[in-house]
């Protein structure tokens, strides 16, 4: 048996509630981890102050999203408000034949359009160490008034109802606990028979 | 929600070839994780020079075992040539009830046994980087001549036939790297939301 490159890469799905700390920890993760793909979403909203296109958001009009939809291009999609959010397939796709590791950081209901749409995708979950944490982080941020929190806490706890959906479930008690099972997990995952069986051809009998 | 003890350990199979050089692997596992209960096999065969009862093995009689057997004691047993080697599933369920993760080295019939009775057995097999690899470690160890080592080349291809049955692949191009994909997949594995849901309580509504 001779291990052959590794032909396709992992689409990992990071979810969690507002305030359970994903981009930190994305941000750490892609620092560690540079050759994951991280997929920039495509939105209709309007950038906020400090936002760039093809950084945060690819930035584009409601007629473009809706073509992209028409077209079947996007993996998936979803609406707030008057907003449209959704990931391009293509992107996503080219980078997987490649080989590459691609990192997708969406909500709920997306992330269960994905592993319906590719059931190989590894999907993580990340939450804070409790309720009462995640009530004081969104509170300490103090640039949303109480409604607002109170809205997210209880979609917080719609989210958490879905838990059962994914197949990881990561604590964000500290971002570099929390990194490190994310790296382990991809570890593991890299590890997996149907994934890593194929590399290997039997050259002995 | 609030975090509770770890209710139930995680039960680890490792199996592969003679000279995939599971042993070491294991030695240096246990040494980075010294939670971990290591499971010593009961044997009917002689001691070797430097085997210890309880160390090595449980070195028992026939007699003895095959009562094991007719009890029912017995997680998983084999026969070869004329001498029996078996799990026993009382040491193993007090400590996977205790919440300690337990490690078995057993080959392969004898994983496909544990996976069959305990689903949520995690199933790992050792394999070197090559079969040319293989065969060079085990023409290295001169210790067993060509017909011996011919017979566990030959016995090797039948255990890579069972890798389907594995959860995860770990080659063994050195030991530290396999050692590493080793205790990731334990950190992936308890991770896992079947595993970890159970941790935590609703204390929110």
């Amino acid at each position: 048996m001779t291990p052959k490159k590794k032909t396709k890469g992992t689409l990992i799905v990071l979810s969690g509630p507002s305030g359970a700390g994903k981009s930190t920890v994305t941000a750490e993760l892609l620092s560690e981890r540079d050759d994951i793909y991280f997929s920039v979403s495509f939105t209709t909203r309007k950038p906020r102050v400090g936002e760039a296109d093809g950084v945060n958001y690819h930035f584009v009009s409601k007629e473009e999203f809706e073509g992209m939809i028409e077209r079947g291009e996007l993996l998936e999609y979803a609406q707030y408000v008057e907003n449209y959010y959704g990931t391009s397939l293509k992107v996503i796709e080219e980078h997987l034949n490649a080989g590459t590791d691609v990192l997708l950081e969406i909500e709920v209901q997306g992330a269960a359009t994905v592993k319906q749409k590719c059931p190989e995708a590894v999907l993580i979950f990340v939450m804070p160490p409790s309720f009462e944490e995640l009530s004081r982080r969104l509170h300490g941020r103090a640039t949303d008034d109480e409604a607002v929190i109170q809205g997210r806490l209880e979609r917080a706890l719609e989210e958490y109802r879905q838990i059962p959906l994914y197949d990881y479930l990561v604590i964000n008690d500290s971002v570099p606990n929390a990194t490190q099972e994310i790296m382990s997990i991809l570890v593991a995952e890299g590890c997996r028979v149907k994934q890593r069986l194929p590399m290997f051809q039997t050259g002995a009998n």
